[in-house]
């Protein structure tokens, strides 16, 4: 620590994120990328920008994707808010929204983010064990709080709440906020996000990313949408902390993203084909895998140890993610490949299981 | 407000940035943007960088660029920290270093998003009032403080501070941290940047952006070089805010511009040279001048209203910035621009004045 730090940093305990392994010969499946490139469209859109115009600051209010978001999905544009990927947009929404006299209520395993930014902005919280079956228990919800956030579908369990759960939250905790965290929610069924329930519940925000459906990690993308007061107060932070949070690259690529609905309807198809494959293998193999709706699995296996496994499989060149975590440790997390890595893992599982 | 909000939430005042005027037959000399594009060799870089690997995350400590600016500053990496543009670096400066039982210092006329950053972290501050010259008087610093924070060339005074003057506060201040903002220093005369101390003062902090000097305001790049202890501190907030500040494309930009010092030195001097031509005209036509070390100057007419030389330019379609603040409204912030656009102003300025 150091005299020069403020008080609380040395108390810090920043998020771990998974291995960017520098070796290119790796099967990669730790970090819940898209297999597939981003669309050619937003490519093309990302040269376009790589222009003389780059030496002025972009829009700060971000109008054209605000607009482009609203249209997609039936808002106006100040229901939504962007930042520079969904982690930003997250740190903004435990800083504006959550800083509360009660504390605020998560998944005991859910995105391990969350208890970092409560560390940063000094934020008290509970944790809501998951039920035995790893699915959100809502009757731990039923407590005082000062807002409720969780993954949907969780990660890293992959499991999906329903909507009517979800509102049933909603109705319970009118005085508070709850978020809803879908950075997986395009892997679902078509019909599971929550923005469906903006335009009833004040109290809803959902988040969203363009790093995993849209295949556009590299490029830090995120947005939040609810009602115009919870947006409003994003919009007071960030405009508090950062004027310009998206570049005029990262613009483009995002408005050409949600305008080619096409390339982005096949590759997600192709990953849910995917999911379901590796589930069956999984299971061939002796996993016990939990239902996913997301572009991963969890799963162990009842005669193996989750940590030597997952270091079986580097010494065979894949990468996938363990947690060692209290209920999380015999587990493997493995984020779908192309077909090809799906059947190098597979078969790489089998040898080794034997 | 809303019961939704976090309570501090409500008595933000949020940064207002200039204006990004969709007209683009407008004469923009109003936010500090460099009149001339990107290096050829970073617009390729950027190209390269769209590619199939943006569906990947980027690495998490931006480990090549760091070297790079290690290299550049002949510094190491552990004493350089990066970020989505200086704005957000300086966010985290106020977060991680400046939250302190004392005020922190900084100039009443300054950066603006300074008092910001103290109200979303609830800091305490003292602006020190410029000498009548518009200096910084050294003498307002002698006083128990949390910090101390000056841009170098101020803005939008222009004004710069020398290595000397730096050197004493930095002397004067040992158990606290001085963050000397250099966004305008590649204009000011070479060697007059504060990174030579960093060696020697573990409580200096430089930070710089590649918005002005290095044409990429679209891009979103900033950076702070300084003792690594201070650049853990800095470290441990960006961990715990965000994991993945830069993406792929504004890292090969950032990489690619300092390895072409070239280009850089040729549009500096053309900066350079035009402000100069700027001064002298605007000396000709009556106007008072500040010395400006910076890509803008601050001038003032002592037969014309500010605000409304200001209005007057703007209907021929030239725009400019104006500060309705205490000791500024007399003032015009003019951006230096392309040689024609310098024309244009000097020929609008010269008619308004008649």
């Amino acid at each position: 620590m150091s005299k020069f730090w403020s008080d609380f940093v040395v108390g810090l305990e920043p998020y771990v994120p998974g291995e960017q392994p520098a070796n290119i010969n790796l099967t990669k499946l730790n970090t819940n990328e898209n297999p597939y490139p981003p669309s050619p469209a937003v490519m093309q859109a990302m040269e376009n920008a790589v222009n003389d115009d780059l030496r002025l600051y972009p829009p700060s209010n971000a109008d054209q994707l605000k607009q482009t978001l609203a249209d997609y999905f039936q808002l106006t544009p100040e229901q939504v808010f962007v930042g520079n990927g969904s982690d930003e947009v997250l740190a903004h929404v435990f800083n504006g929204l959550f800083r509360q006299a009660q504390p605020i209520l998560y998944p005991d395993i859910s995105y391990s983010f969350y208890p970092v930014y409560c560390g940063l902005y000094d934020i008290e919280f509970s944790q809501i064990p998951l039920a035995d079956d790893y699915s959100l228990d809502l009757e731990g919800y039923r407590r005082a709080n000062g807002g409720i956030i969780f993954p949907n579908p969780n990660a890293p369990t992959g499991r999906l709440l329903g909507l009517d759960a979800i509102e049933a939250l909603l109705q319970d905790n009118r005085d508070s906020v709850v978020v809803v965290d879908e950075a997986y929610i395009d892997f679902a069924e078509a019909g599971s996000s929550a923005v469906s329930l903006i335009d009833q519940y004040d109290n809803l925000l959902v988040v969203q990313t363009m790093s995993k459906s849209r295949s556009l990690a590299g490029m830090r993308i995120g947005y939040a949408m609810g009602s115009k007061i919870l947006i409003e107060g994003l919009e007071r932070i960030k405009n508090s902390f950062n004027s310009y949070p998206l570049g005029h690259v990262q613009l483009a690529a995002a408005i050409a993203s949600f305008n080619d609905p096409d390339y982005f309807a096949t590759m997600r198809e192709r990953v849910i084909s995917s999911r379901e494959w590796i589930v069956e293998q999984l299971k061939v193999l002796g996993f016990d895998v939990l239902p996913s709706a997301a572009n991963f699995v969890l799963a162990r296996h009842s005669d193996e140890n989750g940590l030597a496994l997952t270091q079986s499989l580097r010494d065979k060149n894949i990468i996938i993610r363990h947690f060692n975590k209290p209920r999380l440790s015999q587990f493997l997390r493995i984020t779908v490949g192309t077909p090809e890595q799906n059947q190098q893992l597979i078969d790489a599982l089998g040898e080794i299981i034997g």
